[in-house]
């Protein structure tokens, strides 16, 4: 296209974001306006999609990092023919693909899910990493962000991520309209401001006028001749361009233009240009998946005698894993000696991706390499996952298949002291829609697990421990996700014992103190916390009456609460205590901490006699 | 102190953080020795506080933001007389107040619990802004970080807020030592790649050797003298510092010293020197709290016809308590026009801080607030909480209090779709320690709520939604935390509707359909989730036999589990069923979006009759 065509092309993503949001009635014409040239010209000239074939290995990969700008996509989703103008006017309709935010459970052409500002450049991040050093397929990552979203931390963990990896094959367009949601950015058209922050960050910068096409497409060319390094174009633009209501003014964010029809006549009314987007080159196949045997570790039930900490057998599994299939990769927030993620990265460097002690950017790569098909493992401390929470949320809101595993769960790590202890987690992964929540006890469960969850949908959890625990199944034994599994039962249960993880020695324990008092105690080994094993926690219920759970979680939304998940019916539910960790930790040995939180053999025993003498009387 | 002095205070603080982990058995010697000349410089020339009175405002507060080297803060309290020797050795055990990461709830003279890095910077960005905007107390902030921390995003949202914001009274000093946890850092002993980073964000760098005492002595100096402009000092140092068998060596992060009495030989055996700390210079009261008549917005019930946004009503409340209280302070995350702090904003500019987008420093900052006694409101989207997610939950381990608001929460929003609702927001916040977590239905509730929060301890939650709901209560109605409002009840009720928030005009609608069907029932306006009114819920449960509970919020961690809380002492538990929100959600208008939920009246109506004739058939 000439610069003519190319400016009338610019204009036609604008009419056609006027008309999207004036249809809807809501949404962001104005932010859409703004980055109309960089996405004509991109489209036009650089960008490299087939769009009937979304899977096509040699595709470019668009992120729209300002995922509020979607009538920009949707318009240019149009022109390149994707989908027909009757589709545009359904946006943000019941039913309609065109959501408010593009996702890719709706779009195929959309990699990853925005809308949380500062979330598309960390994903691009992964999804160039993928491109680089496992699929080697010749595609490049173009990511649009919002100069707004670059007071996000997260943006600066990825510009980090991205230099340090040489991520020649990343560009990164920021939309420098200088107005955010309420007012102005802190740094207004200040580029040079941006631009230091980059070149610090040891990014290639461009500094363009955004509404200027020959400018980007020469900023474009420029990008793509960059080697050894990722580029970054700061484009100056005025949101609302072209629209004298609208162009440059506050007050306008996230509103449809007052008057469209106005707006579309100065803009030049419409438009039916096509643009016709470049094939991509590369043809190849980019990772043949390679499934060989699957030899996981195993323990004999009792041995090692001293037991072995869950983390060690995830550690050995996740290596096992990786070497029976070829698509398993590793990302771990620094702390691999302590997750043993390590292993992995010893056996499978060239799979293995070190983030450094940045969450967020973790769980954004892991979202990245996941939706170029590989199966990523995100380790840290259970306690800082919670810093990713904003990047788990969305990756559920993609649809993204990644397995997290948060180490040194609970009070049970001891000394280190609350700021450590996973107590938020369970809570945090369930509430999370679609998520597979687990929690192992031993080594084997452990291993069989971390080969399970990669066959689930969506978000899957793994919480380890610390500390050793006795392996009490052997190797053999099969750990069906929603299951669980009944340690001890007899005719005679007067109650049940749910625990998981830690808990489960110590609700044994507790069984063998309420025998020797002459209760008989059902022990419940509940490792799939989401989903639950309502079928087997419902039995239990009518076959004792009263069920106590234990956890080593705060008391809210934990393994407490999953047990409800199966008595919330309407059908008569048992009585019930809750034991979980309802106070403030310190620092104390591990025992003396499960003894404190009130989660310890002796704890568990005297609740369970408490409510089956209750439950007598009343 | 002399060179002589200074170089054998550092060498005592090496020696006790070495016995203090050896005594523990745990702990982080190796990350406290590389920083012992940078502490004992501050100290004994430069920090101005009095141990006496961790209460003097003109104190100057000092932040250990790499919180894991806990032995050399406490170490420097034994060296200043805070502690003595016996209570150093008691490091990490249970009951002592030195824990494995320093907390606030246990050592009055420690400003905010570290432990998960990176968050130490930001809240001393916070309290360095109470000291230039609200005290002026002249006191300065001093934060001690390591070098790894360095690839959170958060301490780029911290060292830009500081640069904007002109702190000049904040230093940073960086322990670049090298080495983290599993290995070396990204950049090593690059100082400069460091200093090109923070002075691209705005901030004066002085670059040093770390063990070169009177370098680092007028390091500080040059921050002291250095206006405008906040100064980090960006000092090479060595990881075990001093002793031959740790110093510069990697997999020794995080354990005590092998030989501990070889390596205190030969770092010049023990020492009891004592450090004279200046005693803060400024005397004078920094704020006097002004609690004046509060006089909250008032909305006649019913009107106006159209209802009020509770996050209008938010907006307003918090206004009107600005101007009765002096100390009440507000954040926002750039999007004050939505959540409606921009009405706090107007009216007390001075006591506004506008975050950017930033969550999670906008969090830190509230912490930082509050520590010097302010009463900070953080408002964004509930959504964009979950970014912050990993401060809250250190916040609480601080035991500070603040006020979260999160505004547009659940489907309710309609077409904006999932990335925009917040959906996760109850179970995160219920599961954090001490937690309030309340969600009002009406304007006046709001309003009361708003003001309550403010006496709360630790963590409060309000919850507040896009649309307009109907006045419901009138503006004399009290809203006492951990009640409950009964709005329906009979003789003859047969099931109870537990709502909050949107779904209680939800709720009534379905009492009123199930009137005509003939079923009585119920209907609870359960605004406080945490915490829950538990005898109000038993009542309901004896009166009526089922419940029903109706959240705009995944079905995990909210409201049902928070009702559950009622029924977990082991009595008989009443049927129970929970509507929330199980799908994902896509883009459609908010009533559309409660249908597809089945979280409408209808939904409600249809579960309730359900049940009821479940529960007689059985």
């Amino acid at each position: 296209m000439n610069t003519d065509e190319l400016v009338e092309l610019a204009q036609q993503l604008r009419v056609d974001s006027v008309r999207a949001a004036d249809a809807a009635g809501s949404g962001h014409p104005t932010s859409s306006m703004s980055a109309a040239d960089l996405m004509a010209v991109l489209f036009a000239h650089h960008f490299r999609y087939d769009f009937d074939r979304p899977a096509h290995p040699g595709n470019d990969r668009f992120v729209l990092s300002k995922g509020h700008a979607s009538p920009l996509l949707y318009a240019a989703y149009k022109a390149a023919g994707a989908i027909e103008d009757g589709e545009l006017l359904t946006f943000r309709k019941l039913g309609s693909r065109l959501e408010g935010h593009p996702t890719p459970r709706r779009l195929l052409w959309v990699e990853t899910a925005t809308g949380s500002l500062g979330q598309g450049l960390p994903v691009g991040v992964g999804i160039a990493l993928a491109g680089k050093r496992l699929d080697r397929g010749g595609y490049r990552v173009w990511v649009l962000c919002g100069d707004s979203e670059l007071a996000e931390g997260s943006i600066w963990e990825a510009a980090e991520h991205a230099a340090y990896e040489h991520l020649d094959n990343l560009t990164a367009i920021v939309d420098v309209n200088r107005l955010g949601q309420r007012g102005p950015t802190r740094h207004g058209h200040d580029l040079d401001a941006y631009a230091r922050r980059f070149q610090a960050f040891g990014w290639h910068t461009i500094e363009v006028d955004g509404h200027d096409v020959d400018a980007v497409d020469r900023a474009y060319g420029e990008a793509l001749s960059t080697t050894g390094q990722p580029t970054v174009i700061l484009a100056r633009t005025l949101k609302g361009k072209g629209v004298s209501a609208a162009q440059d003014r506050e007050g306008l964010h996230g509103k449809p233009i007052k008057d469209a029809d106005e707006a579309i006549a100065e803009l030049g009314g419409l438009r039916d240009l096509r643009v016709y987007v470049h094939e991509p080159t590369a043809t190849r196949m980019l990772h043949a998946v390679r499934a060989g045997h699957l030899e996981l570790p195993r323990w004999e039930k009792g041995t090692p005698e001293e037991g072995v900490a869950t983390r060690d057998a995830f550690g050995q599994a996740l290596t096992a894993l990786g070497t029976g299939r070829s698509d398993i990769v590793a990302l771990d927030g620094e702390v691999g000696d302590s997750t043993k993620a390590e292993l992995f990265a010893k056996e499978h460097p060239d799979r293995y991706f070190e983030c450094y002690i940045a969450e967020q950017q973790m769980v954004a790569a892991a979202v990245g390499l996941a939706s170029r098909g590989w199966v990523p493992y995100a380790t840290t401390f259970a306690a800082f996952l919670t810093r990713a929470y904003d990047f788990i949320r969305m990756a559920s809101v993609s649809g993204a298949g990644i397995n997290l595993v948060g180490s040194h769960a609970g009070v049970a790590i001891g000394q280190d002291g609350p700021s450590q202890m996973g107590l938020e987690d369970l809570a945090m992964m369930r509430a999370v829609h679609g998520s597979t929540v687990l929690y192992p006890c031993d080594a084997n469960q452990t291993a069989q697990l971390v080969a399970a969850m990669a066959g689930c949908e969506g978000i899957r959890y793994l919480r380890t421990s610390r500390g050793a625990s006795q392996v009490i199944y052997g190797p053999d034994e099969e750990f069906p996700i929603g299951g669980s599994k009944v340690l001890r039962s007899s005719p005679h249960d007067r109650l049940t014992l749910v625990a998981a993880g830690v808990t489960v020695a110590e609700a044994l324990a507790a069984a063998d103190a309420l025998d020797r008092d002459g209760i008989q105690a059902r022990v419940i080994d509940l490792y799939s916390v989401k989903p639950v094993d309502r079928l087997t926690l419902r039995r239990a219920a009518e076959d004792t009456g009263c069920l106590v759970t234990v956890e080593d979680h705060h008391e809210e939304g934990g393994l407490g609460d999953a047990v409800l998940d199966a008595f919330l019916d309407g059908r008569p539910v048992p009585r019930l205590v809750r034991l979980a960790v309802r106070t403030m930790p310190g620092s104390a040995a591990p025992d003396q901490q499960l003894h404190a939180a009130g989660i310890d053999a002796e704890s568990i025993a005297a609740a369970g006699k408490l409510l089956v003498e209750e439950a007598v009387v009343r």
